[in-house]
């Protein structure tokens, strides 16, 4: 158990997890920095169950679980949070897809929860990913931006063509080839995603090409070490200009945070405006400009490819370089693109991963701890709950209900093992919840009202049935019977009224059916990962 | 004139405005910065008619006005562009809003250009303004969002609803008391822009506050350096997550740009998540971090005021911290926000601007240059073209159409001042168009086709009349029958019929007519002024 007078008072009190300091749902601080006294101590500590309770000097008392108190490990770990500079990236070359670049299916990436993480991953990591067969219909790039995050309109629109225009406002919308750039460097916040649609390339050239604008930057500070401290710290100034918008952004080429660490390229030579410097420093920037832009001109760096209708590629704005080869006017040449952002995607991504993680604990609880005794049963708690499932998929139950019967007992697990599982309330309110309640908050985290309320009256179903029933009561098992007045005994009248009325209580009275039914030693039912893409979908509805 | 051989060859060639550099109509780049030779130089120079022609060692030839050459000025001149950082803004305290705070009536500013520009402004230079009868109606926030730009979406969705909720997701949607802060700090990009419309407040307590965050910063670096650069470098991980969200971004509680300006302020303690640094890392922080968070509660800074229903305020979030007072649930507070972001809004200001000059411009025109005689005629070219617009509206012409009156010879005010006005093609082409063509050109950076193209075929329409009706040409006055022949003599048949296949050749005949017309010594017409809400009208359509 480390020593907490050994951390910083401020921090671990700033860090205490009790519901009276940070709000149980949205985990967001209900007090302020300056409401705790100036001279704040801990007044003494001890060891409680695994977790470390401590007493302030001016009353409160907090209790953390020792992972939270222990120093913080390396560098690396620190900041591993921050995914958006060099740190958290696979810088390439183009050889390092000669394997093939990361890429998936629409209809897989839209039916299987796993592919979109790979593909939104790719996109975070490597900078890039295409979707192969998205319709070439106009306007279905927006479906693709909105399937893992929200478009970004600009004064292009929420979407734009690249297409060849008889009185183009942009040289997108021309023939002519397009060396490597970043798009709307004049906008900040500059997009931080672009999304390309190829609707039509029947163009002779036309071809795409991506540069990892962190792996040039990378570059040039190793060969040019000064060069790329001149890049970091001039401002450049961004300028677009047309009958309807004047944009400006002074910022510098290359990005760095308050570390160092490259974070951001805005590269585009056709809007870069007048530099408004002394001499010296001109001389300076355009020597190290110039050999920036030779670096991301380098045949090794430039990854080549053809889009072909119904690809679109997704690419990180603030990373990648793009650039096009000129092609013929005569042949047809469409794209649609639109602009998006990053933390939408990494949002996103973090959802299904969290969602992916729920569901190989709960496989691994059914697989594990689920397969031990139940109650006095003849069943597993695991083969108990598949049976529950089985039943409710017989019945023509709906997903959310046949999930509800698969979940109805998962507050079991966590019972025993709450200093581990139980939700931050639960734990810090000292609460001895029953399973029922448990086991529908665990699962409110993931999943909606129409799963989570049946498991929560699921017990009290019992008590319900055992009033209004008095034929249910004489078949319950002997286990079950003692379970019932461990929980209560059969509910009044006027309980009976009120339970009735709750939104979700004909639901519970149907997994309290086929919980009563699924204790059969001799059944064979599917086990928990035929269960796994239902879960997801309704994961993903929630 | 300044020798081009002092300044740095890659910037002056890097700002060559030839219409082989530089996309004319973009104003964007035609050249990499890679494709200039290596041992680029000036060969020789020559200066003609106020441009400095520079022959280069490769055999291109630039012209630049005088002023692009000159030293640059002071560093505030250096950059004045970046309006972001503490360099573009007032920095206040309550007290500087004694007299009152920047506001405005939603009418006015729907109506009057000038008014919409000082609301934008007071939000880029202040950071903030009050827009007052914004219909109390859901969904009208949204509305003022896009009267500057562009809406942000968020896990919140398009718009939110502040009021307490059954179930909240965020301490906004409670009846609690909220410190200031910058909201959706876990998000990168941040939304830089806030609006909150004000449906209902009826409730006890729910008043607003606006701390100016850099101000607070300021105050922070000049009390306590040491901390202030703490806070300027240590990465703070802000986190929100819900069911649907899970967002990260590890970023400074005070931003500075490469040159070390205050530049963003990020603070809100409810969503500061764990950080993990050396001990010695955190004491420093939470110093820091205290000192930073007793500034913005200093009484002086928070300048409070209550929102009543209408009131829109719209904010920057990359500066302004909003608070508000715990409420009675009892009473009904309701707003609506939404997000927006600042290049949208500068843009749209950079426009307004850009607009209000050109009728600066030609304002001055009309009653400087104008004043002079109109060749041979009675009037002057002023009153010639205030009579055309004077017939235009008898005739019950359209807005288009009396605008195009107005300036059908605008083109003639350039011709006479090439070096100075005309656009950057004509001039680096060398062209010597004719008025109409001038005129028209000039005009399409401010105006749609239904005022350029009457403008620009107003001198065809001239030789079409004399063609289509031989009573026309008879009637032309001395000095038109001699422009006529220097314009070319009538049209053949068949450019007569080409002629009327033009779109906007009707009107270019109509106006041709009240051109014809407007040469009465004697008419008393409106001035230039009558025009201006119409002209500004015209331009906010295009």
């Amino acid at each position: 158990m480390p020593d907490p007078l050994a951390r910083p008072a401020f921090w671990l009190r700033d860090n205490c997890p009790c519901a009276e300091c940070r709000d149980p749902r949205s985990g967001q601080k209900l007090f302020q920095i300056t409401d705790l006294p100036e001279e704040l101590a801990v007044a003494a500590s001890t060891g409680v169950d695994g977790l470390l309770e401590v007493l302030w000097s001016d009353g409160h008392r907090s209790r953390y679980p020792a992972d939270l108190l222990a120093e913080p490990g390396t560098p690396a770990e620190q900041d591993a949070g921050d995914l958006r500079t060099e740190r958290g990236k696979r810088l390439w070359r183009a050889a390092d897809f000669a394997a093939g670049i990361p890429e998936a299916g629409w209809e897989a990436y839209l039916a299987d929860p796993a592919e979109r993480a790979a593909v939104l991953r790719a996109v975070q990591h490597l900078g890039f990913a295409v979707l192969r067969g998205v319709p070439a219909e106009p306007g279905r790039v927006l479906e693709v931006a909105e399937s893992f995050g929200f478009v970004r309109r600009t004064n292009y629109g929420d979407l734009f063509d690249v297409r060849v225009e008889p009185d183009p406002n942009n040289l997108a919308f021309t023939s002519a080839a397009i060396a490597p750039h970043t798009d709307n460097p004049y906008r900040d916040p500059v997009p931080t995603l672009q999304l390309l649609h190829c609707l039509e390339n029947a163009a002779e050239g036309g071809d795409s090409a991506l540069v990892d604008g962190f792996r040039a930057a990378d570059l040039l500070r190793t060969e040019a070490p000064e060069d790329f401290a001149v890049l970091t710290r001039t401002l450049v100034p961004f300028v677009f200009r047309d009958r309807g918008t004047e944009l400006r952004a002074d910022r510098p080429l290359i990005g760095t945070d308050p570390l160092g660490r490259i974070r951001e390229v805005r590269f585009n030579n056709r809007s870069i405006g007048r530099l408004r410097l002394p001499d010296a420093e001109l001389e300076r920037f355009y020597a190290a400009y110039r050999r920036f832009a030779a670096i991301t001109l380098r045949p090794g760096l430039q990854l080549a490819f053809r889009l072909e209708p119904g690809d679109c590629v997704v690419f990180d704005n603030t990373r990648l370089m793009h650039a096009r080869t000129a092609f013929e006017r005569t042949g047809g040449r469409h794209l649609q693109g639109c602009y998006a952002d990053l933390d939408g995607l990494a949002a996103t991504l973090a959802v299904l991963d969290r969602q992916s993680d729920a569901l190989d604990r709960l496989q691994e609880l059914f697989e594990g701890e689920g397969a031990g005794e139940y109650l006095g049963e003849q069943v597993t708690q695991a083969e108990h709950m598949l049976q529950a499932a089985a039943l409710a998929r017989q019945a023509g139950a709906c997903d959310e209900l046949v999930a509800a019967a698969l979940l109805h007992d998962v507050g079991h697990f966590f019972d025993k093992h709450s200093t581990e599982v139980v939700t931050g309330r639960q734990l810090m309110q000292g609460q001895d919840n029953r399973h029922s309640d448990t086991g529908a908050d665990w699962l409110a985290q993931w999943f909606g009202p129409g799963v989570t309320e049946p498991v929560r009256l699921h017990v009290a179903a019992k008590r319900y049935l055992c009033t209004v029933e008095p034929a249910y009561r004489a078949a319950l098992s002997e286990a079950s019977e003692y379970t019932l007045l461990v929980q209560g005994g059969p509910f009044t009248a006027e309980q009976a009224a009120a339970f009735a009325e709750l939104p979700g209580a004909a639901d519970a009275v149907a997994v309290r059916r086929w919980d009563d039914e699924a204790k059969d030693p001799a059944a064979e039912v599917p086990g928990f990962a035929a269960y796994r893409p239902l879960l997801a979908a309704l994961m993903a509805r929630a």
